[in-house]
């Protein structure tokens, strides 16, 4: 066996790998999810053999990025991360993709050029933590300072849902069903909590007008005494409907989340009422948190680690949180179980995590894992394995593959609009305030 | 040999030695230092037989917060900081420790529980990761991501110093003779340039009247054209004069650090003045960042690793202070090379670091290593042994440790008032302002 000191962890290749993955016909208020979503899987390999895993957005305007981004890497020790980092601040980043481009309706937030990098970064860095810890014999939480607890709360991610995709249109089959008014959101509801164990519960919102939406937290809230609910409607209101739908709901929601658009119309509702503001679309970079918390425009960020550029960073962002009195949580999009375990393993060393974390992982019924990662009491137990603690299925990896290759093109980039449309044909997306 | 995976990092022991240093007669606001200074020398033992090493301030209340802290690391992973951190907040302090003794006149900032808890907890954490280093084989700026430069560049910390110690004290001898004017104080600068490289000075004032303080630092830059020159009277001036100062000086200072004590009055003179502030007295804590920044009090923190709660927390507020546009560095107090190794590993890491850091280190001729850190053209290079990279010498530590036992309790905490008036019975803490 190999002593610590001698093993060579410099990285010699770095394989990406596009994706299409099952998505339900979830709605949102730009649209519905497309039946397959493209996500990019991440393999670091270093000289000792090690391989480890990341995985990020995988929309063209990433992918672009990631084969020069992933090129600063090779040669260089897996343990570099600051490097890597400063280095990638000389990746140019075509103008167009970052401002020339429909990010899903800007369901993700501001786009800049940074973020972008960041998004993809975040994939490298976490395959390299896993590389590094798998070769070291260390959890990739170790490698963050150590967990704070052994197992990770997530809540329910409700959505309204058509029953399948339209007919005619190749995606896989799902059996939750369609949601689309209270009684559907609290029956989904009940298959999570008795698949999962799940005790708090998130509403996709943004999809019906607000009255329908509050019925729908309202049937929640009776049927689920006393479990946390939180309602986002992507920043589809006005700031005088936000008021209106935090006054109505104010007694049973743990925080409304991104009701309106943009850090002044977000402080201007946090100004008037009483309920906690979170948000994982005015606050997804670091340029943003000096006037959004400058001016108490949110109570709560949600980390989209992707976003952030990873979890070193995510452990920055909640120390920052911390400092200044502002709640921190994860934020989930459609996402396979190599970015689970990663939000898992940091969330884990997040001392002041008071909010269950959000997770898509439920709705894709696909994965690139020899062994999907599982939710026991809403919760998913922290991995004391080396790396993430997961292993890739390189079968499956090849089939999701396959998939994006055959793609006309038509799915490379998730557009919830273009998917809409193919139901009904004259949906644009909604102006906002949609309310 | 040993794999990683089988190695047990469990923390077994943890060795508390305080000792005494040897420190010059080094003239500041409040007195002059004494002829021994506290230090606490903390090393951290694994049952893989790894020891790590770590340093703090070893005045009597961070030695008997020490013990508890440290007994709270037994039985667990050396990895396990976050763990650490959260289960210090649970060791009581005691509170006369906190607010009813007089720290160095103030000199450390802002007296807390937390931030006392902190102080000491530094030490344990570089202990960790220089015991986690060693046994991985990894140095410990690649447990913090990675170095992003080979060398840390350090500023010549210039002080009014009396040639020795008062007669009939025991002490220990100093080569740098008096420097008790502006022509004093250039050729100690020039001595220091000789001697170790160093680009840029710093001199302690609120020693003086500030017109001779104005006059020392014109000389400087007279002899040293172009190079950055920083003043810190330690808030010894009122707002009035702190904004005279940086009229006067505009031209030639780099910043200036603490003119005045206090965010409301670094605010007021911050406002008043582009001359840069620095601050390692007003933002010692997180809890005083939302304060200081919002009001625009200072435009770059010297991160002080001990006040601050170690590495990754000087990381952390590096990624605050870069979100919010604040320039960061490092402040040094007398310490020995295992602080001086750590500050240089974590500066190591912070990709925004504008600013030579001080140092304290070539004013200290003794230390507890087998082999000294040597500056370089004014930099301190990276060592990228594993650990610190740093050799404990037993039979130094045993002496300096011999020093404090046999102290009568006058000289275990640090007393600068006290030492002035050795030689000037009347002396008493000054008023500040002091001018």
């Amino acid at each position: 066996m190999t002593a610590p000191t001698s093993r060579d962890l410099t990285v010699t290749e770095v394989r990406l790998t596009p994706v299409l993955v099952a998505d339900p016909p979830l709605l949102n208020t730009q649209g519905v999810h497309q039946p397959y979503t493209p996500r990019l899987i991440v393999e670091v390999v270093t000289a000792d053999g090690t391989t480890g895993l990341g995985e990020t957005y995988g929309d063209t305007k990433y992918l672009e990025l990631a084969r020069p981004l992933a090129d600063t890497l090779v040669g260089h020790q897996v343990a570099d991360l600051n490097r890597l980092f400063a280095a990638a601040d000389q990746v140019a980043v075509d103008a167009s993709r970052v401002f020339g481009q429909v990010d899903v309706g800007g369901l993700r937030g501001v786009q800049t050029a940074d973020k972008l990098r960041l998004s993809v970064l975040s994939a490298l860095e976490v395959a390299c933590l896993d590389a590094l810890g798998r070769s070291l014999g260390l959890p990739v939480h170790a490698l963050l300072g150590g967990k704070v607890r052994d197992a990770v709360e997530y809540s329910a991610y409700l959505f309204y849902k058509r029953a399948g995709h339209p007919e005619g249109v190749a995606a896989e089959r799902d059996d939750w069903g369609a949601a689309l008014d209270p009684a559907g959101i609290v029956a989904q509801a009940r298959t999570f909590t008795e698949r999962y164990g799940f005790g708090s519960f998130k509403l996709k919102g943004g999809v019906f007008p607000p009255d329908e939406e509050i019925a729908a937290v309202r049937a929640l809230a009776a049927a689920f005494p006393g479990h946390p609910l939180r309602l986002d409607p992507n920043g589809a209101w006005s700031v005088e409907t936000s008021v209106k739908v935090a006054e109505e709901l104010g007694d049973v929601l743990e925080y409304l989340e991104d009701p309106a658009l943009g850090i002044p119309a977000m402080a201007e509702v946090a100004a008037r009422t009483s309920v906690p503001l979170a948000t994982n679309m005015c606050v997804t970079t670091f340029a943003e948190i000096k006037e959004a918390f400058g001016r108490d425009a949110v109570q709560v960020v949600l980390s989209d680690h992707h976003y952030w550029g990873g979890l070193r960073n995510t452990q920055h962002l909640a120390a920052l949180c911390r400092t200044f009195g502002v709640g921190v949580s994860m934020h989930s999009n459609t996402h396979l179980g190599i970015s689970l375990a990663a939000m898992t393993h940091v969330a884990a060393t997040v001392p002041h995590l008071h909010h269950a974390c959000d997770s898509h992982y439920p709705w894709q019924s696909e994965d690139v894992l020899t062994e999907r990662l599982t939710f026991e009491r809403g919760t998913v137990r922290v991995s004391d394995a080396p790396g993430l603690g997961v292993t890739l299925d390189r079968d499956r990896l090849a089939v999701l593959h396959r998939r994006w290759l055959e793609d006309d093109g038509s799915l490379r980039d998730r557009d919830d609009a273009a998917a809409m449309r193919v139901t009904d044909p004259e949906w644009v997306t909604p102006a906002m305030p949609r309310w």
